[in-house]
Protein backbone atom coordinates (compact mmCIF):
# COMPACT_ATOMS: atom_id res chain seq x y z
CA UNK A 1 0.00 0.00 0.00
CA UNK A 2 1.79 3.10 -0.95
CA UNK A 3 0.74 6.11 1.04
CA UNK A 4 -1.08 8.90 -0.66
CA UNK A 5 -0.67 12.85 -0.43
CA UNK A 6 -2.75 15.61 -1.76
CA UNK A 7 -2.26 18.41 -4.27
CA UNK A 8 -3.76 21.19 -6.26
CA UNK A 9 -4.36 20.31 -10.02
CA UNK A 10 -4.20 23.99 -10.38
CA UNK A 11 -2.65 26.95 -8.42
CA UNK A 12 -1.62 30.49 -10.41
CA UNK A 13 1.62 30.92 -11.71
CA UNK A 14 4.14 32.47 -8.78
CA UNK A 15 2.49 29.43 -6.71
CA UNK A 16 4.21 26.55 -9.30
CA UNK A 17 7.19 25.24 -7.71
CA UNK A 18 6.25 26.33 -4.41
CA UNK A 19 2.78 24.66 -3.00
CA UNK A 20 3.89 23.13 0.13
CA UNK A 21 3.45 19.10 -1.14
CA UNK A 22 6.79 19.99 -3.01
CA UNK A 23 8.28 19.57 0.48
CA UNK A 24 6.73 16.58 0.77
CA UNK A 25 7.32 14.81 -2.78
CA UNK A 26 11.05 15.63 -2.06
CA UNK A 27 11.64 14.21 1.44
CA UNK A 28 9.36 10.90 -0.45
CA UNK A 29 11.63 11.44 -2.94
CA UNK A 30 14.68 11.50 -0.74
CA UNK A 31 13.69 8.15 1.41
CA UNK A 32 12.64 6.28 -2.10
CA UNK A 33 9.11 5.94 -1.11
CA UNK A 34 6.36 5.53 -3.67
CA UNK A 35 3.37 7.67 -3.36
CA UNK A 36 0.08 8.39 -5.02
CA UNK A 37 -1.35 11.98 -5.41
CA UNK A 38 -5.59 12.48 -5.03
CA UNK A 39 -5.45 16.40 -6.44
CA UNK A 40 -7.93 18.27 -5.20
CA UNK A 41 -9.86 20.42 -7.94
CA UNK A 42 -10.70 24.42 -7.29
CA UNK A 43 -12.42 24.97 -3.85
CA UNK A 44 -12.34 21.10 -2.87
CA UNK A 45 -9.89 22.06 -0.03
CA UNK A 46 -12.28 24.55 1.96
CA UNK A 47 -15.19 21.11 1.26
CA UNK A 48 -15.72 19.00 4.17
CA UNK A 49 -14.14 15.93 3.37
CA UNK A 50 -10.92 17.66 2.81
CA UNK A 51 -11.17 19.32 5.71
CA UNK A 52 -11.74 16.17 7.74
CA UNK A 53 -7.85 15.37 6.54
CA UNK A 54 -6.56 19.13 7.21
CA UNK A 55 -7.99 21.47 9.47
CA UNK A 56 -6.88 24.36 7.45
CA UNK A 57 -8.18 23.63 4.18
CA UNK A 58 -4.60 23.30 2.69
CA UNK A 59 -2.70 21.34 0.79
CA UNK A 60 -0.59 18.43 1.71
CA UNK A 61 -1.56 15.60 3.59
CA UNK A 62 -0.35 11.90 4.34
CA UNK A 63 -2.49 8.98 4.55
CA UNK A 64 -1.06 5.95 5.13
CA UNK A 65 -3.29 2.96 6.41
CA UNK A 66 -4.43 4.61 9.53
CA UNK A 67 -2.41 7.80 9.92
CA UNK A 68 -4.00 10.75 8.01
CA UNK A 69 -1.76 13.32 8.66
CA UNK A 70 -1.22 17.29 7.65
CA UNK A 71 1.38 20.55 8.41
CA UNK A 72 4.12 19.89 5.79
CA UNK A 73 6.88 19.56 8.79
CA UNK A 74 5.07 17.14 10.79
CA UNK A 75 5.23 15.09 7.25
CA UNK A 76 8.81 15.22 6.25
CA UNK A 77 9.66 15.00 9.84
CA UNK A 78 7.71 11.60 10.15
CA UNK A 79 9.58 10.49 7.18
CA UNK A 80 12.73 10.99 8.44
CA UNK A 81 11.71 9.46 11.58
CA UNK A 82 10.32 6.23 9.61
CA UNK A 83 12.33 5.84 6.65
CA UNK A 84 16.25 5.85 6.38
CA UNK A 85 18.32 9.34 4.32
CA UNK A 86 16.58 12.43 6.18
CA UNK A 87 18.24 12.45 9.61
CA UNK A 88 21.04 11.13 11.67
CA UNK A 89 20.91 7.91 13.82
CA UNK A 90 22.28 9.51 16.59
CA UNK A 91 19.99 11.50 19.27
CA UNK A 92 22.13 15.05 19.68
CA UNK A 93 22.32 15.03 15.53
CA UNK A 94 18.73 14.21 15.44
CA UNK A 95 18.00 17.16 17.65
CA UNK A 96 20.20 19.12 15.36
CA UNK A 97 18.58 18.48 12.52
CA UNK A 98 14.94 19.00 14.04
CA UNK A 99 16.55 22.79 15.25
CA UNK A 100 16.91 23.67 11.44
CA UNK A 101 13.99 22.85 11.13
CA UNK A 102 12.57 24.52 13.08
CA UNK A 103 14.56 27.48 12.21
CA UNK A 104 13.36 27.13 8.91
CA UNK A 105 9.88 27.06 9.44
CA UNK A 106 9.09 29.22 12.66
CA UNK A 107 11.92 32.05 12.35
CA UNK A 108 12.71 32.26 8.75
CA UNK A 109 9.44 31.49 6.60
CA UNK A 110 7.11 34.10 9.05
CA UNK A 111 9.16 37.16 7.19
CA UNK A 112 9.09 35.69 3.68
CA UNK A 113 5.48 34.56 3.50
CA UNK A 114 4.88 37.88 5.44
CA UNK A 115 6.44 39.18 2.07
CA UNK A 116 4.40 37.35 -0.51
CA UNK A 117 1.49 38.57 1.17
CA UNK A 118 2.37 42.20 0.79
CA UNK A 119 3.53 41.53 -2.57
CA UNK A 120 1.32 38.92 -4.46
CA UNK A 121 -2.16 38.57 -2.12
CA UNK A 122 -2.01 42.22 -0.65
CA UNK A 123 -0.06 43.98 -3.67
CA UNK A 124 -3.54 46.39 -4.23
CA UNK A 125 -3.36 47.42 -0.78
CA UNK A 126 -2.39 50.92 0.60
CA UNK A 127 -0.15 49.69 3.02
CA UNK A 128 1.68 47.09 1.44
CA UNK A 129 4.53 49.38 -0.33
CA UNK A 130 4.62 51.48 2.23
CA UNK A 131 5.62 48.54 4.84
CA UNK A 132 7.75 46.86 2.55
CA UNK A 133 11.29 48.12 3.45
CA UNK A 134 10.19 47.21 7.03
CA UNK A 135 8.95 43.52 5.96
CA UNK A 136 12.59 43.35 3.83
CA UNK A 137 14.34 44.81 6.42
CA UNK A 138 13.20 41.81 8.48
CA UNK A 139 14.11 39.07 5.68
CA UNK A 140 17.61 40.45 5.50
CA UNK A 141 18.11 40.32 8.97
CA UNK A 142 17.46 36.54 9.10
CA UNK A 143 19.03 36.05 5.80
CA UNK A 144 22.52 36.95 7.58
CA UNK A 145 21.73 34.71 10.22
CA UNK A 146 21.17 31.89 8.35
CA UNK A 147 24.25 32.92 6.41
CA UNK A 148 26.75 33.12 9.27
CA UNK A 149 25.39 30.37 10.86
CA UNK A 150 25.84 28.03 7.76
CA UNK A 151 29.01 29.17 7.06
CA UNK A 152 30.65 27.26 3.97
CA UNK A 153 29.36 23.63 4.98
CA UNK A 154 27.68 21.94 2.23
CA UNK A 155 24.81 21.07 4.78
CA UNK A 156 23.75 22.26 8.20
CA UNK A 157 25.34 19.63 10.07
CA UNK A 158 26.99 17.18 8.33
CA UNK A 159 24.96 15.08 5.37
CA UNK A 160 21.96 16.13 3.80
CA UNK A 161 18.94 16.48 6.57
CA UNK A 162 15.35 16.99 6.95
CA UNK A 163 16.41 20.09 8.45
CA UNK A 164 18.11 21.45 4.77
CA UNK A 165 15.38 19.93 3.48
CA UNK A 166 13.05 22.36 4.95
CA UNK A 167 15.52 25.39 5.23
CA UNK A 168 16.05 25.12 1.27
CA UNK A 169 11.94 24.82 0.36
CA UNK A 170 11.86 28.32 2.34
CA UNK A 171 14.47 30.15 1.31
CA UNK A 172 13.75 29.32 -2.17
CA UNK A 173 9.90 31.30 -1.64
CA UNK A 174 12.14 34.44 -2.45
CA UNK A 175 13.86 32.80 -5.95
CA UNK A 176 16.11 35.52 -8.07
CA UNK A 177 15.22 38.14 -5.18
CA UNK A 178 17.70 40.80 -4.15
CA UNK A 179 17.30 39.97 -1.30
CA UNK A 180 18.68 36.01 -1.27
CA UNK A 181 21.14 36.74 -4.05
CA UNK A 182 23.01 39.06 -1.57
CA UNK A 183 23.97 36.40 0.08
CA UNK A 184 25.66 34.29 -1.93
CA UNK A 185 26.65 31.07 0.68
CA UNK A 186 22.39 30.86 0.62
CA UNK A 187 22.17 31.19 -2.68
CA UNK A 188 24.46 28.12 -3.46
CA UNK A 189 23.27 26.44 -0.70
CA UNK A 190 19.60 26.68 -2.28
CA UNK A 191 20.81 25.74 -5.84
CA UNK A 192 22.64 22.80 -4.23
CA UNK A 193 19.46 21.56 -2.84
CA UNK A 194 17.51 22.28 -6.59
CA UNK A 195 20.24 19.97 -7.88
CA UNK A 196 19.42 17.02 -5.71
CA UNK A 197 17.91 14.36 -7.81
CA UNK A 198 15.28 14.19 -5.17
CA UNK A 199 14.44 17.65 -6.25
CA UNK A 200 13.87 17.56 -9.27
CA UNK A 201 11.72 15.01 -9.81
CA UNK A 202 9.47 16.32 -6.95
CA UNK A 203 9.46 19.52 -8.71
CA UNK A 204 9.14 18.03 -12.08
CA UNK A 205 5.82 15.97 -10.76
CA UNK A 206 4.39 18.82 -8.91
CA UNK A 207 4.60 21.11 -12.25
CA UNK A 208 3.31 17.68 -14.19
CA UNK A 209 0.04 17.57 -11.91
CA UNK A 210 -1.29 21.36 -12.56
CA UNK A 211 -3.66 19.94 -15.70
CA UNK A 212 -6.57 21.75 -14.17
CA UNK A 213 -9.03 25.24 -14.63
CA UNK A 214 -8.69 28.20 -12.73
CA UNK A 215 -11.98 28.68 -10.72
CA UNK A 216 -14.36 31.17 -12.86
CA UNK A 217 -13.53 34.95 -13.17
CA UNK A 218 -9.64 34.24 -12.03
CA UNK A 219 -8.56 36.13 -15.29
CA UNK A 220 -10.74 39.18 -14.26
CA UNK A 221 -9.56 39.20 -10.30
CA UNK A 222 -5.95 38.92 -11.61
CA UNK A 223 -6.52 42.31 -13.83
CA UNK A 224 -8.49 44.20 -11.57
CA UNK A 225 -6.16 43.12 -8.35
CA UNK A 226 -2.76 44.04 -11.05
CA UNK A 227 -5.07 47.65 -12.36
CA UNK A 228 -5.46 48.85 -8.88
CA UNK A 229 -1.32 48.20 -7.92
CA UNK A 230 -0.73 49.79 -10.49
CA UNK A 231 -2.56 53.50 -9.70
CA UNK A 232 -0.60 52.94 -5.99
CA UNK A 233 2.93 52.71 -7.84
CA UNK B 1 24.78 17.49 35.67
CA UNK B 2 21.43 20.04 35.14
CA UNK B 3 20.77 21.19 31.73
CA UNK B 4 21.32 25.53 31.08
CA UNK B 5 18.78 27.09 29.61
CA UNK B 6 19.44 30.72 28.78
CA UNK B 7 16.31 33.92 29.60
CA UNK B 8 16.26 37.40 29.64
CA UNK B 9 16.76 39.53 32.66
CA UNK B 10 14.64 42.25 31.66
CA UNK B 11 11.96 42.85 29.34
CA UNK B 12 9.13 45.15 28.87
CA UNK B 13 5.77 44.53 30.51
CA UNK B 14 3.95 43.04 27.30
CA UNK B 15 6.47 40.73 27.15
CA UNK B 16 6.33 38.97 30.76
CA UNK B 17 5.50 35.33 30.47
CA UNK B 18 5.41 35.37 27.19
CA UNK B 19 9.40 35.38 26.19
CA UNK B 20 10.09 31.83 24.44
CA UNK B 21 11.98 30.29 27.20
CA UNK B 22 9.00 30.03 29.01
CA UNK B 23 7.66 26.97 26.73
CA UNK B 24 11.03 25.25 27.43
CA UNK B 25 10.30 26.08 31.23
CA UNK B 26 7.11 24.57 31.01
CA UNK B 27 8.31 21.25 29.00
CA UNK B 28 11.01 20.70 31.76
CA UNK B 29 8.87 21.59 34.42
CA UNK B 30 5.91 18.89 32.66
CA UNK B 31 8.83 15.86 32.80
CA UNK B 32 9.90 16.82 35.84
CA UNK B 33 13.42 17.77 34.88
CA UNK B 34 15.57 20.15 37.34
CA UNK B 35 16.97 22.81 35.61
CA UNK B 36 19.68 25.77 35.91
CA UNK B 37 19.21 29.30 34.26
CA UNK B 38 21.82 31.91 32.30
CA UNK B 39 20.38 35.00 32.67
CA UNK B 40 21.26 37.81 29.74
CA UNK B 41 21.45 41.19 30.29
CA UNK B 42 20.38 43.62 27.77
CA UNK B 43 22.16 43.34 24.97
CA UNK B 44 23.97 40.38 25.47
CA UNK B 45 21.75 38.12 23.74
CA UNK B 46 23.43 39.63 20.06
CA UNK B 47 26.82 39.87 21.18
CA UNK B 48 29.17 36.61 19.68
CA UNK B 49 29.09 34.30 22.57
CA UNK B 50 25.25 33.94 22.78
CA UNK B 51 25.53 34.22 19.08
CA UNK B 52 27.28 30.99 19.32
CA UNK B 53 24.81 29.67 21.15
CA UNK B 54 21.69 31.30 19.43
CA UNK B 55 22.11 32.67 15.58
CA UNK B 56 19.20 34.40 15.97
CA UNK B 57 20.15 36.70 18.80
CA UNK B 58 17.02 35.16 20.73
CA UNK B 59 16.33 32.80 23.69
CA UNK B 60 16.07 30.02 24.72
CA UNK B 61 18.76 27.91 24.04
CA UNK B 62 19.43 24.37 25.98
CA UNK B 63 22.55 23.11 26.82
CA UNK B 64 23.17 19.96 28.11
CA UNK B 65 26.23 18.39 27.75
CA UNK B 66 27.89 18.28 24.41
CA UNK B 67 24.49 19.63 22.84
CA UNK B 68 23.85 23.23 22.61
CA UNK B 69 20.09 23.19 21.54
CA UNK B 70 17.96 26.02 20.11
CA UNK B 71 14.27 27.17 18.40
CA UNK B 72 12.19 26.51 21.62
CA UNK B 73 10.13 23.86 19.07
CA UNK B 74 12.77 21.58 18.79
CA UNK B 75 14.22 22.14 22.13
CA UNK B 76 10.26 20.74 23.26
CA UNK B 77 10.27 17.66 20.67
CA UNK B 78 13.67 16.94 21.69
CA UNK B 79 12.91 17.11 25.52
CA UNK B 80 9.82 15.03 24.76
CA UNK B 81 11.45 12.56 22.99
CA UNK B 82 14.19 11.68 25.71
CA UNK B 83 11.70 11.90 28.41
CA UNK B 84 8.54 10.27 29.33
CA UNK B 85 5.38 12.67 29.75
CA UNK B 86 4.81 14.82 26.53
CA UNK B 87 4.73 12.24 23.62
CA UNK B 88 2.62 9.12 23.31
CA UNK B 89 4.47 5.80 23.13
CA UNK B 90 3.55 4.66 19.32
CA UNK B 91 4.66 6.63 16.48
CA UNK B 92 1.52 7.60 15.08
CA UNK B 93 0.89 9.21 18.29
CA UNK B 94 3.94 10.84 18.07
CA UNK B 95 3.54 11.82 14.58
CA UNK B 96 -0.18 13.32 15.77
CA UNK B 97 1.58 15.43 18.68
CA UNK B 98 4.01 16.66 16.52
CA UNK B 99 1.10 17.79 13.41
CA UNK B 100 -0.34 20.08 16.16
CA UNK B 101 3.38 21.33 17.36
CA UNK B 102 3.65 22.09 13.64
CA UNK B 103 -0.06 23.73 13.14
CA UNK B 104 1.24 26.03 15.93
CA UNK B 105 4.36 27.59 15.12
CA UNK B 106 3.79 27.13 11.14
CA UNK B 107 -0.03 27.88 10.90
CA UNK B 108 -1.04 29.63 13.85
CA UNK B 109 2.03 31.93 14.92
CA UNK B 110 2.79 33.70 12.23
CA UNK B 111 -0.33 35.83 12.08
CA UNK B 112 -0.65 35.97 16.00
CA UNK B 113 3.13 37.40 15.77
CA UNK B 114 1.97 39.62 12.88
CA UNK B 115 -0.50 41.07 15.00
CA UNK B 116 1.78 41.67 17.90
CA UNK B 117 4.26 43.55 15.75
CA UNK B 118 1.70 45.67 14.51
CA UNK B 119 0.51 46.35 17.73
CA UNK B 120 3.52 46.55 20.06
CA UNK B 121 6.67 47.14 17.48
CA UNK B 122 5.00 49.08 14.74
CA UNK B 123 2.04 50.57 16.69
CA UNK B 124 3.83 53.99 15.41
CA UNK B 125 3.71 53.38 11.76
CA UNK B 126 1.03 54.64 9.13
CA UNK B 127 0.62 51.47 8.17
CA UNK B 128 0.03 49.29 11.06
CA UNK B 129 -3.69 50.51 11.66
CA UNK B 130 -5.48 50.25 8.20
CA UNK B 131 -4.04 46.70 8.16
CA UNK B 132 -4.95 45.77 11.34
CA UNK B 133 -8.48 43.88 10.36
CA UNK B 134 -6.37 42.00 7.06
CA UNK B 135 -4.23 40.64 10.03
CA UNK B 136 -7.12 40.11 13.10
CA UNK B 137 -9.33 38.00 9.82
CA UNK B 138 -6.25 35.96 8.67
CA UNK B 139 -6.07 34.64 13.19
CA UNK B 140 -10.31 34.73 13.42
CA UNK B 141 -9.87 32.15 10.50
CA UNK B 142 -6.89 30.56 11.98
CA UNK B 143 -8.94 30.42 15.23
CA UNK B 144 -12.27 29.22 14.06
CA UNK B 145 -10.36 26.22 12.22
CA UNK B 146 -8.12 25.48 15.39
CA UNK B 147 -11.30 25.50 17.14
CA UNK B 148 -12.91 23.26 15.05
CA UNK B 149 -10.44 20.58 14.99
CA UNK B 150 -9.94 20.37 19.26
CA UNK B 151 -13.71 19.93 19.75
CA UNK B 152 -15.04 19.24 22.65
CA UNK B 153 -11.78 17.44 23.58
CA UNK B 154 -9.53 18.21 26.38
CA UNK B 155 -6.59 17.82 24.86
CA UNK B 156 -5.91 17.51 21.03
CA UNK B 157 -5.17 13.64 21.20
CA UNK B 158 -5.78 11.44 24.35
CA UNK B 159 -3.29 12.77 27.27
CA UNK B 160 -1.30 16.09 27.53
CA UNK B 161 1.41 16.37 24.79
CA UNK B 162 4.13 18.47 23.86
CA UNK B 163 1.33 19.83 20.63
CA UNK B 164 -0.77 20.73 23.42
CA UNK B 165 1.68 22.76 25.12
CA UNK B 166 3.14 24.63 22.15
CA UNK B 167 -0.61 25.34 20.80
CA UNK B 168 -1.97 26.74 24.32
CA UNK B 169 1.87 28.76 24.40
CA UNK B 170 0.86 29.85 21.15
CA UNK B 171 -2.97 31.19 21.48
CA UNK B 172 -2.26 32.27 24.85
CA UNK B 173 -0.35 35.13 23.18
CA UNK B 174 -3.71 37.23 22.39
CA UNK B 175 -4.41 36.51 26.15
CA UNK B 176 -7.69 39.05 26.55
CA UNK B 177 -7.82 39.47 23.35
CA UNK B 178 -11.78 39.62 21.47
CA UNK B 179 -10.29 37.24 19.26
CA UNK B 180 -9.52 34.35 21.91
CA UNK B 181 -12.40 35.13 23.51
CA UNK B 182 -14.85 35.07 20.60
CA UNK B 183 -13.67 31.32 20.81
CA UNK B 184 -14.97 29.67 24.00
CA UNK B 185 -13.63 26.23 23.65
CA UNK B 186 -10.09 27.57 22.35
CA UNK B 187 -10.00 30.05 25.66
CA UNK B 188 -11.70 26.95 28.06
CA UNK B 189 -8.50 25.22 26.73
CA UNK B 190 -5.67 27.68 27.14
CA UNK B 191 -7.49 27.45 30.74
CA UNK B 192 -6.65 24.53 30.81
CA UNK B 193 -3.14 25.02 29.74
CA UNK B 194 -2.33 27.50 32.32
CA UNK B 195 -3.74 25.46 35.08
CA UNK B 196 -1.33 22.57 34.93
CA UNK B 197 0.82 22.75 38.00
CA UNK B 198 3.65 22.85 35.19
CA UNK B 199 2.95 25.46 33.69
CA UNK B 200 2.17 27.62 37.50
CA UNK B 201 5.76 26.83 38.18
CA UNK B 202 7.56 28.15 34.91
CA UNK B 203 5.65 31.57 34.70
CA UNK B 204 6.38 31.81 38.04
CA UNK B 205 10.00 31.16 37.82
CA UNK B 206 10.06 33.16 34.48
CA UNK B 207 8.54 36.02 36.15
CA UNK B 208 10.93 36.03 39.17
CA UNK B 209 13.96 35.89 36.62
CA UNK B 210 13.17 39.36 35.48
CA UNK B 211 15.86 41.20 38.02
CA UNK B 212 17.84 43.23 35.49
CA UNK B 213 17.63 47.05 34.37
CA UNK B 214 15.98 48.05 30.92
CA UNK B 215 18.28 49.67 28.36
CA UNK B 216 19.17 53.47 28.64
CA UNK B 217 16.57 55.86 27.10
CA UNK B 218 14.04 53.09 26.75
CA UNK B 219 11.65 54.59 29.12
CA UNK B 220 11.99 57.55 26.37
CA UNK B 221 11.41 55.05 23.75
CA UNK B 222 7.83 54.00 24.86
CA UNK B 223 6.79 57.66 24.98
CA UNK B 224 7.45 58.96 21.95
CA UNK B 225 6.15 55.65 20.55
CA UNK B 226 3.40 56.06 22.41
CA UNK B 227 2.70 59.54 21.04
CA UNK B 228 3.05 58.88 17.48
CA UNK B 229 0.75 56.10 17.97
CA UNK B 230 -1.65 58.86 19.45
CA UNK B 231 -1.26 60.84 16.80
CA UNK B 232 -2.15 58.22 14.26
CA UNK B 233 -5.13 57.02 15.66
Amino acid sequence: MQPVITAFDWVPDFARGQVRDLRVRWALEEVGQPYRVRYLAQGEQKAPPHRARQPFGQVPTYEEGELVLYESGAIVLHLADSRDGLLPDDRLGRARATEWAFAALNTVEPPIMDHAIATLFEADQPWSRPRLPAVEARIAERLGEVAARLGEREWYDGAFSAGDLLMVAVLRILRDHPLLAAQPTLAAYVARGEARPAFRRALADQLAGFTGSPPPGFAEWIAKRAARAEQLA
